[in-house]
């Protein structure tokens, strides 16, 4: 549902409409192709052996037996990768260290979680590439695992990386430490503040690792030629980085390296982290012929994916009149095996949502025996948010104000200082807030017993990044659009959209092909809800730069100057001259005639982005006998800025809101004391299902951003970010219980409202 | 060998360097994926059968036992094509009149050649479809053949198309007729002229059709999606043409066609026709599969390719101190079965070689009962130039002058005026001449009985056309090149050496790519000679693109104006200040962390073409015993213009001159005379094995093109033109008899030479 404000108006012709998306068929016929599908003559088929303990280190590899297995082309571990230093290696693009990702690929000395990878077979058949596997022998000496965020903070913890120091403030400490670096941010003065304030609060939070939970499995093939040039078909969110981080690690030049970004059954966020590829890489050098590697899904959630476990305390003031005015924050998370927790973006985006002058955060960013963990869906915003919209929720009650009037109050808007320091630009927070207070749902009755409604805001930054495409006018009329981004979300139809209302025809007539990475200019990930708004940016400079063509073109052919021919509505026509006019397709079916090709191009790196707000209400019943909690009735209010198409914005917000519930829920990683991973299975992991949600009712109330052509903001993160906080809330509002650890399973319902175990 | 002009000077780093081709490694390891490689799920494989006669009306195809054989799954007919209305069809891009295409790729009412297409047939194996063929039951009324271009032009010839009429000086005639059009050409007053000719020689010739010969047989993967989308895999010199054909022959959106050129085994402008892909289009539609349909040998030989049969009559004058005043020539070419033989271009080339002011050119475009003619390397020219240059060399014996001095003395230069109506612009006609007058080989002594040499002159016009394409620079400053020409002759590396020559950077350092019509923008055929000028020259465009956003890149960096920066061989530096400066690939390295990717791009659609000439001497020897003419030493000059890669340049000049011995000494269409062709095999059809031939040496006599920003003129077909006569004439001074009826076989030579049949 879009919710028409005041400022929109019907001034597009294609955006805001809801086309069906040109890859759509492909999909539900199953003729799209995936990484799984591919099939190469000669390709060989490979497999992973992962350790089965947490933390150990490797004394021996003996590849031996399993190299002798007919069948069997090659057997490789860690120390197969070519030489390159790792002062070479630590540098870079992003912040992706490739020391650390070579040595999760295929753990060097030490295994640091259950599932990390320690050799691999390429070998004819997967069958007999998996029956290899049980010939390696591995020698392990155990080490003890650590494997809660706190417990890894302590001193005399035991210790993953010996060579890792505390990166604080800028500065590296000297003792070995499974603190990888502090953050600290600081806003106003909030020790002074909570003097001022009338009500404080401070509670603790933990969360656990959840996965991102997409359906299809990672994988990849890799063929290296004989002349060193590698071609990689696979599923990523990022087929460029991919690239460039093969080119590093294999010490090659980046144009030795071809990412073929196949179709993707779902990321998150998780599939821009590198894990088959170089596995792949060096297994096709080894044996000349193309290897393909597919991930079952035990070793997706054992090895790729999860985000961060948490531990959070946070204290809160505000003013009797219900003004927020100080906050104090510790958040740690954990980074898995390696470092790169999302807790900075989990401190910048905590407070967002409120106008809130003084602030003190810290964020600690913590290596623990689990899986390292990968972006999810705005990432560590939800931890935060679960913190803050809990926090919030207790002081408007202890304060008597109704939770989102009091939210409201305390909006953020224009010109709000931010944590990271800047003030935000035009924002749709305090529109959004309004229309949930007048909303159906926030108004409706919610009677009987164990039941409850809460409500919680989020925030998210959304991304720019760098963007480009181009775009050929056909003889025809019809445009063919090239791309770099992986469709996740429906982009293609998105851009083309975008595309289509700057040209004046429809989208129909625009037809996308997302493209691999020797095929486009560069492109940053898929991810940080940037595609449609960078990506449609770059499209809409795109379709400028074909009606210039075309002006000229037209203009050549009529013998005027250029600045006498203008393009309106999908006609280019003389301004002077009535009687000279093409429509799109006339002057397209006479450009081979007359001159070059006309095909546009763009390459973009915009600045204003346009950050996201999402407000969701839940309605809960609890099952005082089973524990389990029943979402009844869940709406997602969300400023998409312009929505350019909004089924697919509804779909974002549904999908954000499921994942959300899920956390709240039911979703965690279960770990033995030996640190063993107790439930890689969607059996075990358990995911909400349509059976276990009511509809999402989504709701967009569109505040443009002024800051793009369009007016688009970011569209796919937010909406993930307040469903902890609700559904907690909610629950609260239902038992009287405050859960302040994730999830709220039915085991920790019984506990926590009959005490049982 | 490259010969030194004096204007040549040695002021390229790249260009004139012999790297190895980026697709040379693949292509020797047998990695590159051609046509017949391709293999995709639920796929099906096609067959076609096809007519036993030359001419016959199609009373019945009873389909319906092949259909039920197990395993088919589907036997279409040319009534399968959706119904699109002929005059829809007879517009459109370049000359193909899609109405004949449409009957020639499947048999509408009539078959017109031996190997003509009925009916196709989709199973589950290549066998399957084979077998399938046998059970379809085709009922013909036999019709009297006609199989000589003269025989076809005469009245009461047996008639192909009813409803064909002459279309002559631009109206059409009023009777059936196999003379699809007749074309006349006037230079000055030839009539005239004559009378003031001292010597005057006046003869006729005849030629057979001849094929391309290209290794790869025609292929294509016809996938029709769902949502009438359609993916074509397959050996093209035109991925476009395919595409804008299919579509309007389906009359589907240009932008529902994509077609993936793979890699090519040959074309020589027989790779431009489409055969199989409308064919495995409705194939495909009507299983909803993918459909592989592959050309055998017999195929390739009877239904696709080859260049016009002929016969020429041609009449020339000279003054007796050696000056060629006037012309007369009439010719007439096979089309074959449907209109469209090449003998515009070989009127319009055929006097090319010569500044003669007197001259009128008859052409005649002739239907008969053989397979529709294709582009083969220099259309028409080598015909045309086989007549001009017997009776040039006859008018010089006639009038004691040596042959090559007496071209060089009628040579044509900047300013000749052409019989197309243009003047000749800067041509390297005399300084290849006077080369080949310095040579070695024309100063050689050539002793012994039996023993000849020849000499003789070709001209080809060249082509421009649309070019487009763009280029990406990567963080370690390589360029990834994305074109969309498929790479014939290693122009690949012609356009990235352009390319890396304007960016002042290693040509390594660039890695071109060729891609499918969904991700580049529009590019015209890979013929005519046109790439390594036209795409080379886009190349160019796009590195001084890519120049001019690095020096913006960098002056921003600098906090300078754009003006105060420039570039210099590969270094970005400020103008005004030495310690302010880049290398290309440190500027790279800083593209993604200051703004937006770094693309070029470039679409052109070049009008200054350098027209080619080619001068050929060849020495033979002619056994009397078996009539068997061995070539002892063959040289072939040629002006190029700049030789950007000049080892590709010689495999040009040695592969057309190849060409054109087999299609003097051996090659040609037999037919029986019910129209059935008795030699489709490569062991009947004899072309030159490198036993039959020696080393061909290749001179380039380099005048730059002043029309392109590195001098180039075409390269790959003018050296087609001169061999047949260069033979001819080689074998008269062997022999003293002139040959004007090719091939010149031991059958042939013995006939004439001592009268046995």
């Amino acid at each position: 549902m879009v919710l028409e404000t005041e400022k929109k108006q019907k001034k597009y012709k294609v955006i805001g409409t809801r086309p069906i998306r040109p890859d759509g068929l492909d999909k539900v016929t199953g003729r799209a192709r995936f990484g799984a599908d591919i099939d190469l003559p000669g390709m060989l088929h490979g497999a992973i052996l992962r350790s089965p303990h947490a933390h150990a280190h490797i004394v021996r590899i003996d590849t031996s037996k399993a190299a002798a297995l007919p069948g069997v082309k090659a057997v490789v571990t860690n120390a197969d990768f070519p030489h390159v230093p790792a002062e070479e290696l630590s540098l870079g693009e992003g912040a992706v260290n490739l020391v650390h990702l070579r040595q999760n690929v295929l753990a060097e000395d030490k295994v640091l979680y259950h599932g990390h990878a320690v050799a691999a077979v390429a070998a004819t058949s997967a069958h007999i590439a998996t029956e290899a596997l049980r010939l390696i022998d591995v020698t392990y000496e155990l080490l003890e695992p650590v494997l809660d965020v706190r417990d890894a903070m302590k001193q005399g913890s035991p210790i993953l990386h010996a060579d890792l120091r505390t990166r604080d403030m800028g500065k590296d400490g000297d003792i070995p430490s499974n603190i990888a670096s502090h953050l600290h941010f600081e806003l106003g003065d909030a020790d002074h503040a909570f003097g001022e304030a009338d009500v404080v609060i401070e509670r603790e939070f933990t969360t656990r690792m959840v996965h991102q939970g997409y359906i299809e499995p990672h994988n990849a093939t890799v063929s290296w030629d004989e002349d060193d040039h590698l071609t990689i078909w696979m599923s990523t969110q990022g087929a460029f980085n991919v690239r460039d981080q093969m080119a590093r690690l294999l010490r090659l030049p980046v144009h030795n390296v071809r990412v073929v970004p196949m179709e993707i059954g779902g990321g998150f966020g998780g599939k821009i982290s590198v894990y088959l590829p170089p596995v792949g890489a060096i297994l096709s050098h080894k044996t000349g012929r193309p290897v393909k590697l597919v991930m079952n899904r035990t070793e997706v959630l054992e090895a790729t994916g999860p985000t961060s476990g948490s531990y959070i305390k946070l204290k809160m003031g505000a003013t009797k009149d219900g003004r927020l005015i100080a906050a104090r924050g510790e958040l740690a998370y954990e980074a898995g095996a390696f470092p790169g927790s999302p807790v900075g973006a989990g401190c910048m985006t905590m407070l967002g949502p409120y106008d809130i002058a003084n602030a003190t955060i810290d964020g600690y960013d913590v290596v623990v025996n689990k899986p390292r963990v990968a972006a999810y869906r705005a990432p560590g915003a939800p931890i935060s948010a679960f913190a803050c919209e809990s926090v919030v929720d207790e002081l408007a009650e202890q304060l008597g104000i109704d939770p989102l009037q009091f939210r409201l109050q305390n909006a953020s808007k224009e010109g709000t200082r931010q944590l990271r320091g800047t003030t935000f630009p035009p924002i749709g927070n305090v529109a959004m807030i309004k229309a949930a207070l007048a909303s159906d749902h926030y108004n409706a009755p919610l009677e009987g017993p164990n039941r409850g409604r809460g409500v919680a805001n989020g925030f998210w930054f959304n991304a720019g990044m760098q963007s480009s495409l181009n775009a050929s006018v056909n003889g025809d009329g019809t445009v063919s659009l090239i791309e770099g981004n992986t469709d996740i979300g429906g982009t293609r139809a998105s851009i083309a959209m975008q595309l289509a209302e700057t040209l004046g025809i429809p989208m129909e007539a625009v037809r996308p092909t997302v493209v691999d990475t020797d095929s486009v200019g560069y492109n940053a990930v898929t991810g940080g809800s940037r595609i449609t708004f960078a990506s449609g940016w770059a499209a809409y400079e795109c379709g400028m730069d074909i009606r210039r063509l075309m002006c000229a073109r037209a203009a050549a052919i009529w013998d005027l100057g250029e600045d006498d021919v203008e393009y309106v509505d999908g006609v280019i026509r003389a301004r002077k001259d009535a009687a000279k006019k093409f429509t799109f397709a006339e002057l397209a079916g006479r450009i081979n005639s007359t001159g070059a090709p006309i095909i546009g191009n763009a390459s973009v790196s915009p600045q204003t982005v346009g950050g996201a707000f999402a407000l969701h209400i839940a309605d809960v019943e609890v099952d005082p006998e089973t524990g389990k909690v029943q979402v009844l009735r869940y709406t997602a209010f969300q400023d998409p800025g312009t929505a350019i198409h909004p089924a697919y914005v509804e779909g974002q917000m549904q999908g954000g809101a499921s994942q959300g519930i899920g956390w709240a829920l039911n979703e965690e990683y279960y770990y033995n004391a030996d640190g063993t991973l107790a439930n890689a299975s969607f059996l075990d992991y358990r995911m909400p299902t349509t059976l276990d949600l009511p509809m999402i009712d989504a709701v967009m109330v569109e505040t443009p951003n002024p800051g793009h052509p369009y007016g688009v903001r970011g569209v796919g993160e937010v909406p993930i970010v307040p469903p902890l906080a609700t559904i907690a809330n909610a629950v609260y509002r239902a038992t009287g219980v405050r859960f302040r650890d994730l999830p709220i399973s039915p085991r920790r319902v019984l506990k926590e409202t009959q005490g049982l175990e």
